[in-house]
């Protein structure tokens, strides 16, 4: 069992909710665990990989609680569009042009982009799971993995998406497991959410879904069905299973009842919110109420980069403009939300937190820019001031994956040469010719 | 004459307000302007300078239209408070311990991160303004620099700032312009002001000032004087003069009236509007009315980064949100807005914009990270995805100041030894020692 010591490193961890920043530490991993974090010795241990950090932060390596990490492909082929015309004239049309070696591809980009931000962890809601699964595994991260499916496909994909689950669940070292992933309540009829939920039972998962994005869904689902997504949710017993639902940001009072005390973790990607002019969620009623809350990317065709820091920075900073008080999300809360919030809403225990007995997933951090000096309040600083670029290393299960700007797992150029290749037929869009209609 | 020559480079320039962003370049610079860019040539020039570029995006030096630089040896000293805490609290009490030399540190520090962003050009409005001054004529760059006043500090601390005014105009080659900087209408009294209009009409010169910040601020001048902040900075003479307005997220349609045909710019900080949930300014009334926009870092106790590219992303990203509409603002408004909008608030036509006859302020981005590639949209790409952390290469003045990661012009870690050896007695707080009270 292998064993490596990232030493003399600042590490941030949590009692409880409470970031506390520690200097001097050793940090021992063993296998793919955390071992030991302790004041640093000045007597080395034989047979061990040692990690020089002096004046780095470790900190948990990031978990994205919802992303379409191939959609790199697209990045920035839709700027400047409502959602409507996004879904209807930019993403749906697209992606008719994928091909399974296209995802991979993609995945293998996004992967290389997410490592270098300290991303170990992803939820992935995408198609071509086994493509994804694939390049997860060559990358070395760590992946729950959905395959999207809209109710106009039928059973008979949906099947297929079950078996994708049963294929992959546990595999790469139990780096990998697998959820279903029905799209949406609007794009998935009561019936198709009532087999999803069966179907996760049996299987003993959970479902991977987006709802109650924009107020405009929540007006056409009252006026179809007579209730809201998230009461849909609730009803068709979705919410029975553990569940990630993205973006969530008009649940009403009601609603956040329906969610509280249930297995349901909600996932924030404000940078998508922004752009894409869509408002912002009340997290701080979210938290009241003790829902799991994690940050997330979303796909790059809205949010542009795969970067928890960046999403982490935003979260906290429209969230204090949307309550018109800046006392709202101070830095522990952020903190807790960013690290332990996508544990607790991937259901990953063993992670989010650096201390002994956790799955070893860290991220080190460079302190030396112009940009984060001095170093007065930490947490501000790592929120407000240092960001992805400060990323040096990144070990994830146990392993080194990048370090000192450079991946281990991956071949840059050869994942450019393969993006650029697809690119010219990717990018010639049909409009007649689109995976799903969005009914906004 | 010196020739540098940017080779093989691609160029974003404008044509009037529109971007365009042209492949396969040559930008030729001789001293201190640009002289030619045009397609690459097989044959090299002699006598000059050339750097290869091949990959590159070359972007003109962004310009700050409102910072306090040597504020960031208070770097997040003050996270999760509202305006009158952080002005009362945090930051008028630490600034009454900064000696000069503190502030020339700080100038320093501060213009290693802003070069190291691609800022070329600065307008600062801090104290001890000799120091800055000498700061940025060591590294290289441009300013426009104010001596910040308080109408409690009287008329001697006025005359005192009008010295500075004239021993540093035209100074460092011209790189160093010098304007008066009365703080704010809520910190100056009208008396004071008319003086400060008097002074900068004699000098020929303008003011740089805060005004209209916080709603609270609008309604404390109408209590106080019956009129709007921006009505009193008209009555008492300031708008005659060439001026920048730092923030100016309240004005009522009539002050957008008064503002409308002068000499007048507003700075834009996003990042300190969400930190301080100040709400945000209604940008796309001001562009209709013609208005000079430019961006700015404010000082980074509220923006906690001098980065000018963080700040665009922001601007566009929250003026959609604020809009609850994805098409406001679209991608070639907010890049005229980042480069020719600074230009125009610090009234310097040779800037912000690459073309032949203007000054070299260059900056050359790498686009070779997985988070910017592929390029689909390049203008889409610039804004949401490249950022600070791609500058390779920065010229100011045809000068190269900053190469690969590298600072030819400071020694940065003689700065960090300068700036964390003064922390402790720059932390000591006390509350009863203040350089001025907010009245908000």
């Amino acid at each position: 069992m292998g064993k490596m010591l990232i030493r003399n490193v600042e590490v941030l961890s949590f009692e409880g909710r409470k970031p506390i920043f520690s200097t001097g530490q050793d940090l021992l991993i063993e296998g793919n665990q955390i071992s030991s974090i302790e004041p640093t010795s000045p007597i080395l241990q034989e047979d061990c990989q040692v990690i020089e950090a002096s004046g780095m932060l470790a900190v948990p390596g990031m978990l994205n609680t919802h992303a379409h990490v191939p959609m790199v492909l697209f990045r920035n082929a839709g700027p400047d569009v409502n959602e409507n015309d996004w879904f209807n004239k930019v993403i749906f049309p697209l992606e008719a042009n994928l091909t399974p070696k296209d995802v991979y591809w993609g995945a293998m980009l996004g992967l290389a982009e997410m490592i270098a931000a300290g991303i170990t962890c992803v939820a992935d809601h995408y198609f071509e799971m086994d493509w994804v699964a694939k390049s997860v595994e060559q990358a070395g991260t760590r992946a729950n993995l959905g395959w999207a499916v809209f109710s106009h496909q039928g059973y008979g994909q949906l099947e297929k998406t079950i078996d994708f689950v049963e294929r992959w669940q546990g595999k790469a070292d139990g780096r990998i497991t697998t959820w279903l992933a029905p799209h949406s309540p609007y794009l998935c009829d009561p019936d198709f959410l009532v087999r999803c939920a069966q179907e996760t039972a049996r299987l003993g998962i959970g479902n991977h879904i987006h709802a109650s994005e924009t107020a405009g869904q929540v007006t056409l689902s009252l006026e179809l069905y007579g209730k809201t997504p998230i009461q849909m949710l609730a009803d068709t017993g979705i919410l029975d299973q553990p569940s990630i639902i993205a973006h969530c940001l008009y649940p009403t009072d009601e609603d956040l009842d329906l969610l509280t005390g249930r297995e349901v973790g909600i996932a924030q990607a404000p940078k998508t919110y922004l752009a894409m002019a869509m408002g912002l969620a009340d997290l701080p009623k979210y938290l009241d109420k003790g829902l799991a809350v994690g940050l997330a990317t979303d796909g790059v065709v809205s949010s542009c980069t795969l970067d928890l820091f960046e999403q982490m920075r935003l979260t906290a900073l429209t969230q204090k403009n949307k309550a018109m008080d800046a006392e709202v999300l101070p830095v522990n809360t952020v903190l807790d939300l960013a690290f332990q919030g996508g544990a607790r809403v991937l259901r990953q225990p063993r992670l989010g937190n650096l201390k002994a007995g956790n799955l070893a997933d860290v991220v080190l951090l460079r302190q030396n820019r112009p940009a984060v000096q001095p170093v007065i309040n930490k947490a501000a600083n790592l929120i407000y001031s240092l960001d992805a670029r400060d990323v040096d290393t990144v070990i994830c299960d146990g392993k080194l994956i990048y370090q000192g700007g450079r991946h281990l797992t991956l071949d840059l150029d050869e994942i450019y040469r393969e993006v650029n290749s697809r690119l010219p037929r990717l990018l010639n869009k049909d409009l007649s010719r689109k995976i799903a209609d969005y009914p906004g």
